[in-house]
């Protein structure tokens, strides 16, 4: 059977070394006789799983022990209403950098809870958000309680060159399709969140580091699901109750460590994402709407320039093996991801075949 | 290797066929050379998936077309806060009969937002949910906004033996450790919610049944991924993310209906609690303390009277291969959970272990 490479954004491919170990313990655990699908996460086992995950995530991106990992329910979107209700001082101000569908999302549910200003944006008169605001701290009002911002934008490829200065707001952002592509200095962040199915595993969970002096505050009436200090202070109820999720991150964590770290990431992840890259710079069958600056090595957009040319694109390419190229619904063409699974010899098989296309279909106005 | 039998609440272990069905398509699904991991619920092979889920679920449950199914994210837990969030009217009224530990925390979450009654309640001045009490129209506040139940009582063993007559208040049944154990008569409830892990498969994920009327009301700040309304009309962005899930659940709707379908289900479940009830009411060595009529037949509870020995028999039984079967912590004894996965010869095992150790083990005082 020929080679797949599935080029979606979500959920992410596992790489094909926490396969093998998924293979040999999803229906016998460590030779317990159990499947990893049926261990509680309230039990031993369950709760050496959890630990050991969170000890592993903790290393890997060096976070500080005045930061909580939290393994939140459901996805990123759940979030949007987490942060707000949970971070918002009696003041409830928030300041949103609006980058693309998701950070926008997040302001508009914000806008329930908050006073939102739009801070900066990269969108414009233009839909497409093809860049990422330079922004200072006089941008931010002083006595917001969060500025907001997605670091990555998977739907349009752009992801943040810079760590906004907030000053003393907190900056809180949205990782899902960033976090464990390279280091992150966790300190210049109060909160950090990253639904798992973008670049950790399959699953409805979401990563959440805050720090300490974040917890305990907002609203009375938040969902206990969505309580950060319940969930903070019980892992019993409140949390993600899905060990499987919880094991596949870990395995997925793990992996990262064998194979060199966050370093290694950044190295072999800048590598994938040049190859295609300087592939698009130096011919002009395909263009790229995203300024230089600001191009995502996880999340790669180009077209054609004509729809009828993108489509037959994205069908070849799947006839090939290359699948799930097509962009974003709204935004059309094609799209790459290539998140930490997606090995090099699948981008390679990808510049191949974009060479070969469009040789073999030439557009009438040349 | 000793066969194992999980004896767990939650997750429930998935059946044989289930499991070898998995097996056959976790890594290569259909034939596509996909992972079943690695499908997004967004795209045509996901939304196959999802309806088809939806359509077993909908026949196996006879549900009527004026009931939506949603696949919501997060465990029942979630549903505590948006079962009112989503439904109360302007009055805020709900009326909560509390029958165990389940549906006073769905109570306690429901005062965030509602003026709550306790219409009725097995608890008393014993904290032992150990029946459940007889309600009539008169028992609850005609003007409430709704009754809320928890069908089946996972920790303490009891369950409905009728259907609560609110008249034309909706009556709300949490059926986590219920559903799909038996046929039920979805029209008698304005919404039924169950999460996935006790009866249907792992995840982290809520099935819910609503009637049409109860959607497009309810509160302006309900947290996007908890409003029914945007999950209805939106399966794309709100609704459980993790194809996976879907995917596992559809598994064992398939299998339910292959073997027989829910009348073959309540009879297997009803022949399994059988064989332990029996035993239990024709010996004197293990007591159960629930009510006869309210015996739940997927959780079933007992004690030695002696909390050494209930420690004993639970450390021995998992060396025989009967594991997970202590009581929840607050309560102790023992609890044997019989999902519609747990065969026969799992019960029957247990009862041979029970008998063997009561002979082993005399106590001291007989």
């Amino acid at each position: 059977m020929k080679k797949i490479y599935n080029f979606s954004s979500s959920p992410t491919t596992l790489p094909q070394q926490v396969v093998e170990k998924l293979n040999s313990q999803l229906f016998n655990y460590n030779g317990t006789g159990l499947s990893v699908l049926e261990i509680s996460s309230t039990s031993e086992l369950g709760a050496e799983i959890v630990n050991s995950a969170k000890k592993s995530l903790r290393e890997l991106l060096n976070i500080p022990q005045n930061y909580k990992i939290l393994f939140m329910q459901g996805d990123a979107s759940a979030q949007f209403s987490a942060i707000p209700l949970n971070i918002l001082s009696e003041r409830k101000y928030a300041d949103y950098i609006v980058t693309g569908i998701y950070s926008n999302r997040a302001r508009q549910e914000a806008k329930k809870y908050a006073d939102v200003a739009e801070a900066a944006s990269s969108g414009g008169a233009n839909p497409i958000f093809s860049t990422i605001p330079y922004t200072q701290k006089s941008d931010f009002r002083p006595d917001s309680d969060y500025v907001h911002i997605c670091y990555n934008n998977t739907l349009y490829g752009t992801k943040y060159y810079y760590i906004p200065d907030t000053g003393n707001i907190p900056l809180v952002a949205d990782m899902s399709s960033y976090i464990l592509s390279c280091p992150i200095d966790v300190t210049k962040f109060a909160l950090i969140y990253a639904g798992v199915e973008n670049n950790i595993c399959p699953g409805d969970m979401t990563v959440v580091i805050i720090r300490d002096d974040l917890l305990g505050g907002g609203r009375k009436d938040i969902p206990g699901v969505m309580n950060y200090n319940l969930v903070a202070e019980s892992d019993e109820i409140y949390s993600a109750t899905s060990l499987f999720t919880i094991y596949l991150a870990k395995l997925t964590f793990d992996w990262i460590t064998e194979v060199g770290g966050l370093e290694e990431m950044k190295r072999r992840n800048e590598r994938k994402a040049s190859l295609i890259y300087d592939y698009l710079d130096r011919q002009s069958y395909y263009t790229s709407p995203v300024d230089k600056k600001c191009r995502s090595y996880t999340n790669i957009v180009f077209f054609t320039g004509d729809a009828n040319l993108d489509s037959l694109f994205i069908r070849r390419a799947a006839e090939e093996g290359l699948i799930n190229l097509a962009g974003y619904t709204t935004i059309g063409g094609m799209r790459a991801s290539l998140p930490n699974s997606m090995p090099y010899e699948g981008v390679e098989a990808l510049v191949g075949f974009m060479k070969k296309f469009a040789q073999e279909n030439p557009k009438l106005e040349m």
